[in-house]
């Protein structure tokens, strides 16, 4: 096995690439904006075609493998995470920011066995960074290792977090709360990338201390969530407790005394789930 | 005078360019952090050095020309704009994202003369993007011309604010209230860049279709005013009004479609004027 997931590493960063590719170029060219289910929510062109791209690809090498895609679940399919080698990805993580052209945006690939996630790829196209990890083997950008931050003083801490999109005004509200209760702990800094895969990638690379969010999806989180411990950090629930990476919930830290400090100050709340048989929303 | 600010621009570019080469070398060794006035306001050894390095040159180059840089006057000296040829200078805008190598950090150079902004260089040097204005010629990044977003729909839009650096609960209220209000429009997105200059210049990009902020000072904003206006967008105060760089007040737009619909959204409060006696806080 050791052997077939270092070939599944390797075709992920080149399928990574070439998505990647496919994502800059449109970048430099038109986007033609068709709404999902709220205006909030886009989906581009490109997404499916790089989601097509992506899967088509890993059908070719690996034709019994399942999958788990943003476009394809919003295209009615399940989201079920099993224990088949399946394969987690999110297209375009940052939608917002592509349509945008603002520069954080990412193809995120996950692959787990036995619902273990086992090799992670975040490509940042704009950045031209990739990020890799495989379980036990560390995590790496460009080829460099990466390592979080040593930092254990929440007070001297720069902490990731999305406002979401979802904008009904009660989540709204507690999503404003929390941040507001971690802005005063006091904190150095909070950031909003508009990506959850590349606030995890900024987590491992200690650029910032933690990543929260609860409303995500899996696909923005499975390689992110390899990324981040084998640069040696943690990915917990918000509630300090064992990440499952269908809930939607989580929270990425470079220690232990940051995460319980981050606990502290969430106000929790539970979407429905990835997984739920009425998953869309 | 429009040779001279050519001299000027020319300058400009290569002094920023110059210390921005200072700021590189600093985020690849150790990073010696002194506090300020708050674990929030951060002041590395960088910023202090890469201040001096733009003043002497400056010096070298125009010996009777002002200066009003984010350091010097954290040191004690007036912050007073003047008719007089006025360097208006930050030399790491975004410390707190320099001391944790967060990717967005800028060095802000405006210079004025008659207090009118006539040359705008920003340097956001983990990019290796080259921001420029001078009035009435438009503004480039790499030297490729910029023009603001064409969006007219607030709802389609993103928009860049701040938590800044003041921890008072009153204030921390105000700027939640309004990013929330803000958020709640709905909007496409609110991003924290962590750097106002960085911020101005997403505009100037396209990139987001707005941004404010109460509580930066005029070294951040003045040399991203004039590349926000030279790419086509508009400067205001956050009420809508004439913008007053020292009045740590702005908003940047693309229109005034979507510069009406943010400054309603807008909690509105006063912070000390950069040009007040006591000016430090």
């Amino acid at each position: 096995m050791a052997d077939s997931l270092q070939t599944v590493m390797d075709y992920a960063v080149a399928v990574a690439r070439k998505a990647g590719e496919v994502v800059q170029t449109a970048l430099a060219g038109d986007r033609k904006v068709m709404t999902k289910s709220s205006a909030v929510d886009l989906v581009t062109q490109t997404d499916q075609k790089v989601e097509k791209l992506i899967i088509q690809s890993v059908k070719e090498k690996f034709p019994t493998h399942r999958f788990i895609g943003e476009e394809s679940v919003a295209a009615g399919e399940a989201c079920e995470l099993t224990n088949e080698p399946t394969w987690i990805i999110d297209p375009i993580d940052g939608t917002t920011n592509f349509v945008h052209s603002f520069p954080f945006v990412a193809v995120s690939i996950g692959f787990s066995v036995n619902k273990q996630v086992e090799v992670g790829v975040v490509y940042s196209c704009l950045e031209d960074k990739m990020f890799t990890a495989r379980r036990g083997r560390g995590a790496f950008c460009n080829g460099e290792p990466l390592q979080v931050s040593e930092q254990t003083d929440v007070h001297q801490s720069i902490i990731a977090t999305e406002f979401g999109s979802n904008r009904d005004p009660e989540v709204v509200d507690k999503i404003f709360c929390s941040m507001k209760n971690v802005l005063k702990l006091p904190v150095h800094g909070v950031r909003s990338a508009g990506t959850a895969a590349i606030n995890m990638c900024l987590v491992a690379s200690g650029c910032v201390e933690a990543y929260y969010e609860i409303g995500m999806h899996v696909w923005d989180i499975a390689a992110g969530s390899l990324i981040v411990s084998e640069a040696g950090g943690l990915v917990l629930d918000v509630d300090g407790g064992q990440v499952d990476l269908m809930s939607r919930r989580v929270l990425a830290a470079n220690n232990r005394s940051i995460a319980e400090k981050i606990v502290k100050e969430i106000v929790l709340f539970r979407p429905p789930r990835d997984d739920a048989l009425d998953h869309k929303q």
